[in-house]
């Protein structure tokens, strides 16, 4: 721990520790006597109460709105979900309007009322208290809303996602081990991972004769096309194991490459024939829809993160690979 | 959305709504006037008051410590870390000495003081609010710290885990998209994390004289040993994309397996020798050792969320492999 215990506390230390809390994002609104409806984004919503049900948050006593809030008798929390952040934004921001353009609920309160979020509760307030900076509001829960939209999370002064720990996963799966093998390996989860999602597009590949390698060496080109067997060793070789020029000649006579011409070292430049790109297209549409199928299976919400983590790890363990998807 | 707003509110309905909004664990601590130390999980912290450092949770009035808190000045809020869930749960229950057998700090106010937390705020009361079936504390912090362990979550009556969105990665890619490809494709993320994974072991294997396809077959066996090609072919010809006997067949002259009989039907069975079991390990605890490298570069709590997605995702996507680690 870093020991940041000192006499006058540091702010700016002070927030970073309060940061590793973890929160939900809300949106919280009001409408003002004059009509006019105030929003903020704020992370200090937590739970009171059951019976009665209440709930609480805290206003700086410097917020634009805190005349609003203070005068109104209402106001709605919105738990966000995580494909709001724009929303977070902005009414976390000062000064514009906030509502311009969003599509909100009529209800007999007359509070704005935003949509698509993971919960969201009407309140009449029971208690303004001191709280330092910040007036704390306490509410009684006059109805509620809940929808089963993964949760926006906010850590470290940062967004996050977030995934359930799933107890109905086969968990000793990570224990077993058997001579000196175990399936919590990453190699081999990410191994049977990948092998288990190509696994469906294998009988495609079947139907137009191709094997594993051919079809890499075709996606690749289908990428950046009209290539040396170099280019191509330098982008995927490492998923080939091998070089690629065998298994580019072996495309020849298919009629999926045809080459092209030759560089300035009459080195043979590869092109997919207009067949071959057809074909392959058709091919990467199939991948997309076995991806669309898997992310299904797991939830949209952990498919998102797993992809999230992918990036990472590619990013963080890359060995210096060009992009084939760049001007190399 | 699932419209639960009632006059009447169904106080389960009204918990899953509250859950929806992701927090936090904390440990709370006090000291009895008789010097007994009590503590409690809660998840209603929140900040509240920057200049005063101030922040808050709240205690239902029918708890056991109620006397205790009410009465203390002091208390100290433990922010969980990812890896402090058994705390969580060791605290959240009644009844035993929650204390027993703990790692405490002694510090001079006295107060209870847990180790190896995300974050930690020694606190002295400055108001205790009315809250419904709860009393809320608010405290100024007199001191606090904090490490960089990544935090303990709670969303939807779950342990869950987090991962901070990463402005640093280069987003663009995920849109980027050339003939129909894109780098977003999940069959190429699992299939570039997997191969930039097994890259790592290559080398190694290329000075064992070892294929991709050989390796597979013999970390198969490594694992259940004394098997027919059929076995090896049911489990993994995913991973292979074509038959085993083969690639068994080219291991025996190379000292790796050896065929030690066969079966009713007169089917070869073939085991590693004692020299190829040997070698397999070694190459195994290579491949344990470019994980752990791994891991440490996306960062230990990524990494284990990352294998929390693949175990979910090889689950939810298993077309009915048998698994090598139970006795088939």
């Amino acid at each position: 721990m870093n020991h940041d215990a000192t006499p006058a506390l540091d702010p700016k230390e002070f927030r970073a520790a309060l940061g590793s809390f973890a929160t939900g994002v809300t949106v919280i609104t009001a409408r003002a006597a004059d009509g006019t409806a105030v929003g903020l984004t704020a992370n200090s919503f937590n739970s009171v109460s059951i019976d009665p049900p209440m709930v609480l948050w805290s206003l700086s006593k410097r917020a634009y709105s805190l005349p609003v809030f203070t005068a109104s008798e209402h106001w709605a929390v919105h738990v966000l979900a995580a494909d709001q952040e724009p929303l977070s934004n902005r009414f976390a921001r000062a000064g514009e309007d906030k509502f311009a353009g969003l599509d909100l609920e009529d209800n007999v309160a007359s509070l704005p009322l935003l949509k698509g979020c993971a919960a969201r509760f009407q309140c009449k307030t029971s208690f303004q208290y001191e709280g330092g900076d910040h007036i704390i509001f306490v509410g009684e829960v006059t109805s509620f809303e809940r929808s089963d939209h993964p949760p926006l999370v906010f850590h470290a002064g940062r967004y996050a996602l977030a995934t359930q720990k799933d107890p109905s996963l086969p968990q000793a799966r990570s224990a077993r081990v058997a001579g000196g093998f175990s399936e919590d390996l990453l190699g081999y989860l990410l191994g049977r991972a990948f092998f288990q999602f190509h696994e469906g597009l294998r009988s495609k590949l079947n139907a137009h004769g191709l094997s594993d390698p051919q079809w890499w060496v075709i996606a690749a080109l289908t990428a950046k096309d009209g290539v040396t067997a170099q280019a191509v060793d330098a982008a995927i070789s490492y998923s080939l194991g091998c070089a690629s020029e065998p298994i580019l000649q072996s495309l020849l006579p298919t009629g999926w490459l045809a080459v092209e011409g030759v560089d300035e070292q009459g080195i043979a430049i590869y092109c997919l024939t207009t067949s071959g790109r057809d074909r392959s297209l058709h091919l990467l549409a199939a991948a997309k829809s076995i991806e669309v199928d898997m992310i299904a299976r797991i939830g949209y919400a952990d498919g998102a993160l797993l992809k999230t983590l992918l990036h990472k790890f590619i990013h963080q363990t890359d060995p210096g690979l060009p992009d084939l998807w760049c001007n190399v």
